[in-house]
């Protein structure tokens, strides 16, 4: 159960009929207070994984221009996971993905991220780039998904 | 009944099986053909409730920053909930929201403002800054609402 | 049948219960991987309803203009009309479009070509001006469709 | 007979030799002390043949983009023309302008609305853009126009 | 008392005759020796009153925006109140204001957490937008205070 | 007497001790509820010494650049002639002008208004140039006075 | 007869049939090979008549702005009556012009110094504001002139 | 005779009295629609003149930034000469040249061209950088010619 | 005594009371008309106290950085210093300093400075960064003082 | 052999006692006169590296913003290599590197490919990023090499 | 001994012949993992020659702005002074020195603190502004070393 | 012998073993204390060969663009001559330069220069375009040379 103080008054996620729709999704860990920004914030349990598609790599100058957006989508689409398990579903149920950057070419290393969480069948995918998210600067990607889950 | 020219050739909701989509709403006055920009452009009988919120203080160096982006959000959410009626439900049907801003400082004032709307459960909510809206550059927020009402 | 590379890995359209979501579409042509940005990039079969509508007026200091935002216009609503077509449907059925711009005046060039694809019911619409797209900066404009289909 | 302030001490035409020389027209209307901005700031008289090549299209989305630039259009080369005929001449007897905008994209519309008034020969021409115009930055266009008329 | 390092060498306020003028005050708290910006780095005994405002939300997309300024226009305040009373005098006798802001429409919540300092009788104010404080960028609003007390 | 909605809540005036504070003015008409912009906006009585200084030329591409400063200035100096008059002084016993203007360029012509206000001994005066005024970015100067008065 | 070196291969004037066409003016002094930026750069014999149009105040505040574009305008116009009197003719023969300027407010001083030099039938007049001139940034005007002279 | 497709309506020359007045003329080849960007869009009998200049050097970091405008420069004068001579003239008779650049650092270059057009009495010439031409961003120089051609 | 021309029309200092108002002071030197930027502006008399604080080093890359700041400094201290005493005071009677800087880095430089004019008590002190100064952009301080001298 | 035309008059490289020192390289491929900007720019033998360090994905989303940098890194240190051998040594004898980026995030994937040219042991290196290089905003890194090689 | 992650594979010096290179070195202190940035985070022993130079004033408004250059300087130097002896040499046989700066009046400043580890023979010195450096924007310079060490 | 002050504490060359490494060179006269900027800034021997070049054109508006960087270039590379002969060498002996410039189309002006020093064998090259250089924003290029002169 996640502690701390709220982002806001909204529900997480909600199903209507056959379907959860989940509020866009950013990686403020409610822990901490604050966005996530580097391989520290998010469970050593995840980086191995990372480490196979060359992130982590423990040099400084590397890791500082892709630990916010690597550990970001992590963290994103770790969240949207637990949120279909919470749903009684699980990833390949969510079927529809609207994701916003502040930077396109972010793009490329959240695409790596991703593919650990949808090994088979990728969702459907809208993908654009805006100004900013709530909370602030720092959040780098939001994630709207959709879960189709039939009772 | 609005009436003035339309904003473009679309239909404001729609509809299908169990779900109600409603195209994204911005606080354009059809009778007054601009966007709404102060507290005289919104219905008296509104105001009451937004100063207790405190706002509507009748000092224009404070009301000139709130007015246009208090009475926006007032007018779009508004209207979603006579689109909810004129299609059967209600505001707590109004299952969805997608919120645009163009300046997300804006939030907290929408925030509170929503609050009217949702006394009790609040939605499932998605928030991001674009860069503009139609018509114009006056436009501060454009709210997509999506509503669920099983037959 | 579409060839050459893909955009990145996901589904482009996918049913769920009674609908059909679809993702972002944008004017890249995968056979010649790169935007579409003439009149020149979509097929010669098009040209004569653009040509009613008071485009393709071969002055290239006309065309130069509008040719980019015509032909990506028609060649996204294009697309998602076969998609529409792949899943059983039409365009008619594709019930709600959001539509992303880089820069909204394009949006009236837009709007006059989405008629020629609705030419009765117009769907449900939501419009926004972001920043980009990928795979870049030539790309004008994004439209995420949902087709609703009963079985 | 235009009443209203003057834009400034200036002779709007005057003849030398064959020619009229006329100074750069841009479209303010002197009654209304501002620049033309709307459809409803040209005679209701132009809108027809403006509707003919597709604008005035009562969408607010669409023509709040294209109307400024179409009635300044039509109403710069409109003065011409009653200038040329307060001369003694005609349309057809101006055969050069020199044509100033604030952003060239403008220029396809000026194109089609000059189309009305050159239904034949059409003049030598020079397009550039600029940065600015009197009396302020809602004017988009300034045309200077030379008449030939020999005695 | 406050400790930790001096902003610079110059005396917070100085009688001369019925005079007290105070240097400009700026949220900067010596003992954590940066600007104060947030909630948590002013008195909780504060918090009551901001609330009564509709500040101190709790939910963190709002407060993140409104923190900042309101927790330094009550720090500055709170300060000012300090010097009038080891002065001698009280808020009561700080008759006339200046007041810097970096951002003009922090004015709004500046302006309603100011009332709680002069319940009654509002002293001669100056408002200004300029460009930067003493000691950094987060620094957001400045105060100079003029207090009068006959001796 | 002047009506409409107040600026914001402090006094626009206060005597202590020899001295009358007033608090910085800025040319928003309380009666039109914006800033003053044209010579209209000032009274008719004003007209012939700005017209002898220059100024209210009639030509609309000069006054539309002198008009917005010239009768800022105008306006806000006779105002604060008119809290000296209910202050029971006069402009000669206001000694001191802090001038605050968003572009400097703009001083040149504010000093030849206020040599209208000052026919003899000039005030002691501070101008610099700040980034912006309440209530709006049409504000183009505020004037703060002091005034000594003996009783 | 102007010395020092010559701003480029042209030719200043050239009669052809019964006009006079001159090469663009700007203010660049061939014997001190800069732009002209103050009133000391100009003929004593010119401040008289500026003065009475309330230039040359002799306050360093108020002339730095106003003298560069002032006595630009007196130079170059002055240049355009030399050049009209060494072809045979004067200023009232000199019967349009076309004025660029790098920042249109300029044009109410230039406006003023130009009725000067017209004090009696205006010619034809163009104004548009253009990016910069040779040869450098401190060249705020030039004048294209056109003199009809019938032999 | 060139073909391709034309730039706009309107004519490239027009003969009235002793005068033809030139449409402005741009480096755009209708043969390959789009501007003329190097020394290999020139016809080769052109570069040893321009070698001559010190221009076309083989090095690929210097013609770099100087063929685009070296080449522009050549094909617009030759343009214009062309015209000239379908109308019956040479370039001598080329009297009057408006020349409006994106960049004037750029004129020093086009200067030097021109001088092999006007080996002996040079036009009169107006210089001038504005913002931007049809049809596009690459075309830096655009120049309008008038010829004198007495009958 | 000081020659050359003013600044404008003011009082440099003004008593009333028990004070002696000065009008903000700015490194303008008039005998030179032009701001004080390098060591050289101000009097030899004044370097060796510089360079004890470690200025006026001699070396070209670190003076040209420091030399405009520092020289303004003294020069303005200095200044408000000879206002002091040619009204009866001296510097310890300069109880009150408004410092406006057009860039805070500057501050350190001169606090320096400003050491060396009060070797004990500190004035109360106000620093805001703001946007310009007259009589032009090489100005970088401005300093409005406030003298108490009881008669 | 490469061929085409030479960037510019300089020796590649020069042997002078036991250094060669190289000229900066940049990826530019003489024989295509432009620089390399994808993957099909360098040879396909260069690619299974590549792609075991995760790039070369052969999805266009991803490799738009990865190709560019990716292949000329590899361009530019495998011409390092030849000339290295050119002059008798090898990539190992190659001890320092000075390597300039438009970007540094690109320095994330130019570190992984430096990788495959060094093995074991790294060299000295220095890393800054500046603003362009030649010839052309296309040019994302310029390596400099020193090649210690004792006869 | 350092500890902590490596800022990227290189090697910090490499000794050739009778040179040593070192590589570009940063104040990125491995131990706290960020730039260094006050003058807490360089040893003690350092201070007191730094104040000696006017430093540390202890003045929180004088130090934000002097601390992360004088401390980055002095760390930087300190390095290289460490990697000389490390190599068997010392300050004095550092002969050449790269210095690249994000802002170059950061200079005067660096200069000061290079004076302490150059007490007799300078180096030979290049000095440019760039951008950036590696890690992130909070780095102000970087230095290139080279030593001369005969064996 | 230079005289004047110096520009910072460095050695302008050093002798190591067999090389002579020169500090970076920029074209600041220290007779006259500031930046090379004209023709006349630099021996009047070295002007013929420039013209040769096409320079030194003697009309003003070609040579305002072109004679910053030219004699800038020819005064950087004629002191390195300075100082290779100095220490014994000539310019053949200068085999290595790294050349910095403010804006990179000046590469091409300095190209030609360099050309006149280099008539045989061309050194070694690398060129980037940074921001900045000591003391000034007019100073466009600056050079760091390397000479080898084996004893």
């Amino acid at each position: 159960m996640t502690t701390g103080i709220p982002m806001a008054h909204y529900a997480a996620a909600r199903r209507v009929g056959d379907f959860v729709f989940m509020s866009g999704v950013v990686a403020v860990d409610p822990t901490i207070r604050r966005a996530v920004c580097s391989y520290e914030d998010i469970p050593m349990s995840a980086l191995p994984a990372l480490r196979k598609l060359g992130y982590v790599t423990g040099q400084m100058s590397v890791d500082v221009y892709e630990a916010p957006i690597v550990s970001q989508s992590w963290f994103v689409l770790d969240r949207i996971r637990q949120l279909a398990r919470e749903n009684g579903g699980d990833m390949a149920d969510v079927v529809k993905l609207v994701q916003y950057f502040r930077q396109l070419p972010h793009y490329a290393h959240y695409n790596r991220v991703r593919s650990l969480f949808y090994p088979n069948n990728p969702p459907v995918s809208t993908v654009v780039e805006v100004s900013r998210f709530l909370p602030g600067d720092e959040v780098l990607v939001e994630v709207e998904a959709t879960m189709y889950l039939p009772r």
